[in-house]
């Protein structure tokens, strides 16, 4: 192969970037899970030195030299081979890397530190006065980062691209606006339908060691590898690739209802399966990673939502959860529990929201993040903005801001274009669904009796084994032959609803 | 100050060195308790990058030039100065790295670890000759080593210097010269003695829960601040610091004997003692560092053995511990348990061996270590020469060499000289305890009531708090007005052991 010297040199310098980034999440993962608190300095000093020094890596004159030297000859926008792929990304990442003036990356970096812990205080005291001299300045440097990455349509674009590359702010738009309207009625529909039923509730308590037990096999079941694993408690539950042969999933236990750690054991093991499942001869290269956060998302939901919200999940599970929990789960009907882990319930808080009302939780922060980062809006008016735009979306009022606009990490880390990748999510997982239902004889039956692998094994052809191969808009036309849309969730949605009050 | 710039130049080489150092055990740390097996290869990926960055550091042509460029100004051999202290210790690690070719370091990394996978098979088959063919690699490899780092008297000096500095074969072969012979009769004396005893032993099942409840009283009863540490099990006790605040300590449990958890948290503590208290603000400098693994032995060894094997420690702690196993311990009185935990035992395991008897143990290997680095032992006559000194110091014989020549790790790691450090821990713990007794008021009667922050805070004062400022003879010397000699630590077992059998 032509340039074989120079791809081979690239290699082993983005070898030792994938390292250090696995080093990295490790000190994070020790940090969340079991790091003593006075440890806390000591980890930023280390995570804050291997990321300079994944900084140097990505940035010296040789990577950029090398990357150059073949792009001038090969045409990797339009090749989709191994090398195209590689350098395609690395380019990217370079360019991103070497566009922004180190004196930003800093600021940002120190910014965030700081903004961190205000978001935390004004969230405690309910007071967004507190946060806003902070979030005022990550605006502008974001701001700032946006112009010097360059856009060609929207400023948002610059900031997208980081999480869900090639997706620009337009095709967002799009997805939205026919996700939103369809998703207010269907909520109305359910809302008058979940009235004519009783409201059940799950009794605990739950002992946490039983639920341990439950979510393993759950984990397991799914395809989840336990023996390249681990199951660690937090307090916000994550999933950490430090690299292969081990990638790790953490969780949170609630006593009063097991479902709460069951879903989030299954969003993460969904991850998971994704993070084990690339290919491990490519780790260090683009095609050993995942595309996008929007297609790891995907991942997670349709194990969370599509399968185990799903009533062919139960019909396999509720008899050997009701073993763990013969007393609580006595009186419960499969019928009845289905309902109840599907309840729709506007309420002001993202992360406890529904599979229905969650996208419209994601598309306020969407409007928001877009305004500000175009200058339409001003950090002050957040406020307003976001509690006017709630009750037109949920008809409620916000009562405070920790309720409201300060109740999200992401702003305090300058995340801007992250939410947006939870709903794209949700759209790829709808459309995957539904091909693979097309594809695998039978799906629902095999839920029921609890074989997992055929699904798993289609995912892992389709996607895992694939990399970075290709975009994500790319990846999802390629394996279902149509656009990313919002049809296929809203079908989903209504269908699911439907047999579920029928 | 003169040269304050380019000391504080160096102040920050060195910081990235330590904290890359303190992210290596973390990465050590992980892989022993919580990383999945399948991890095993990206880990050492990991580890094997950290290492050649603080490599790359260390011996860089700027740590170079301004470490001598201080040094042609600044007599830091007879300074004790900060600064004098701080070059004094780089340079000689700079030397040290300088010193040794790339391709050495990275053939003693590459043969140690296949080295280590065949001593395991040779161990478990009790067959040397497997092992044979790495080792001899390996010794000839650390010869060479030797001969690169230079020696004035003994090859083995070299060697013995990475682990204690500046402490020269001769001097350890005078300690052995006044231990060895007292230590073979004191055996035979108390052997008889303990043949007119009748033998107690501690009949368990102990939960292990409750063996982590009273290990974790102790623990912090000794001083070991459990908000900045931890304790979790591995299969390989150790103690390690990530950094400041944050310095952990591991056991293993026995169901059999809670005894073994104990001290093996005793002396683990003792060491996470010393780590979490040397002084933080000159964490990355050789002022915020331990002074040699023979130091640091002391401490652990002082902990374990001089203080959690007296009486007492058990006035005190014996109730307490049959507050927890009230059945198990019912009929054991405080006598019959000293002569229990104290029993001496002339055995072929190392690990298993008591106070006494250790030191011989030191001692043969300390024997056959300094013949094969002069070159007048050939590896392959190792289990013939370790056999008959054995039993020329135990009067026993080796079944097979798994008992014998293969049992330790230390030699698959390349790590000759390491093995004299842990008796030169008890003779400077003995000599250390004996200084405390004097200039502490009643120490016996505090720790009788469990107060053992007086001792604590005299260690702090005259070891904790120096850093690496003197070396091991020098601080020793500073504490107790004389050089190390073995004379103290005979006249405490001679004495301890008069106690025990009156």
């Amino acid at each position: 192969m032509k340039h074989q010297k120079e791809f081979e040199t690239l290699k082993e310098i983005f070898k030792k970037i994938t390292d250090l980034r696995g080093i990295r999440r490790l000190l994070s993962w020790d940090q969340e899970t079991y790091m003593p608190k006075t440890g806390q300095e000591n980890r930023a000093a280390q995570v804050s030195l291997i990321s300079s020094l994944i900084h140097e890596l990505l940035t010296s004159e040789e990577t950029g030299r090398l990357i150059n030297a073949i792009c001038e000859e090969v045409d990797i926008e339009n090749s989709e081979d191994d090398l195209s792929v590689c350098i395609k990304h690395w380019k990217r990442e370079y360019d991103r890397a070497t566009k922004i003036p180190n004196t930003l990356v800093k600021e940002l970096a120190y910014k965030s530190a700081l903004a961190h812990e205000t978001w935390i205080k004004a969230k405690k005291s309910k007071d967004f006065s507190i946060f806003l001299p902070d979030l005022s300045s990550l605006v502008k440097l974001s701001i700032e980062k946006a112009k010097c990455l360059g856009f060609e349509d929207h400023p948002y674009d610059a900031l997208l691209d980081e999480f869900e590359p090639e997706v620009k702010t337009k095709e967002i738009e799009g997805l939205f606006k026919e996700l939103v309207p369809e998703t207010q009625q269907l909520i109305e529909t359910l809302l008058t339908k979940q009235k004519a039923n009783k409201a059940t509730s799950l009794k605990g308590p739950f002992p946490i060691k039983k639920q341990k037990h439950l979510a393993t096999i759950m984990a397991n079941a799914i395809g989840y590898d336990l023996e390249s694993g681990r199951i660690d408690t937090v307090v916000h539950p994550f999933s950490t690739k430090i690299g292969p042969g081990d990638c790790r999933i953490t969780t949170r236990w609630n006593e009063k209802d097991f479902t709460e750690a069951i879903f989030s054991i299954l969003h993460e093991a969904g991850h998971g399966i994704y993070s084990q499942n690339l290919p491990a001869e490519h780790y260090g290269t683009p095609l050993g990673e995942s595309v996008s956060l929007g297609i790891h998302e995907s991942q997670s939901r349709l194990w969370e939502n599509f399968i185990g919200r799903s009533r062919a999940f139960w019909i396999y599970f509720l008899p050997i959860a009701k073993g763990f929990f013969p007393v609580e789960l006595k009186k419960i009907a499969l019928e009845e529990f289905l309902q109840a882990i599907n309840k729709v319930t506007p309420s002001f808080i993202r992360v406890e929201a529904d599979e229905v009302t969650y996208n419209l939780h994601i598309f306020l922060r969407f409007e928001i993040e877009k305004d500000l980062i175009a200058g339409n809006l001003l950090p002050q008016d957040i406020p307003d903005a976001w509690n006017s735009l709630f009750e037109k979306l949920f008809g409620l009022k916000v009562p405070d801001d920790s309720l409201g606009c300060l109740q999200d990490v992401h702003w305090s880390g300058a995340s801007f274009g992250y939410f947006p990748t939870y709903t794209l999510g949700n759209i790829y997982a709808a459309m995957l669904f539904k091909s693979a239902q097309k594809e695998i004889i039978d799906l629902p039956i095999l839920i029921e009796l609890g074989l997992f692998k055929e699904l798993f094994l289609w995912l892992k052809e389709k996607i895992y084994t694939q990399g970075k191969r290709y975009n994500s808009s790319r990846l999802i036309q390629k394996i279902t032959g149509q656009e990313p849309q919002s049809k296929y969730l809203i079908d989903y949605l209504k269908e699911k609803y439907e047999n579920l009050y029928y």
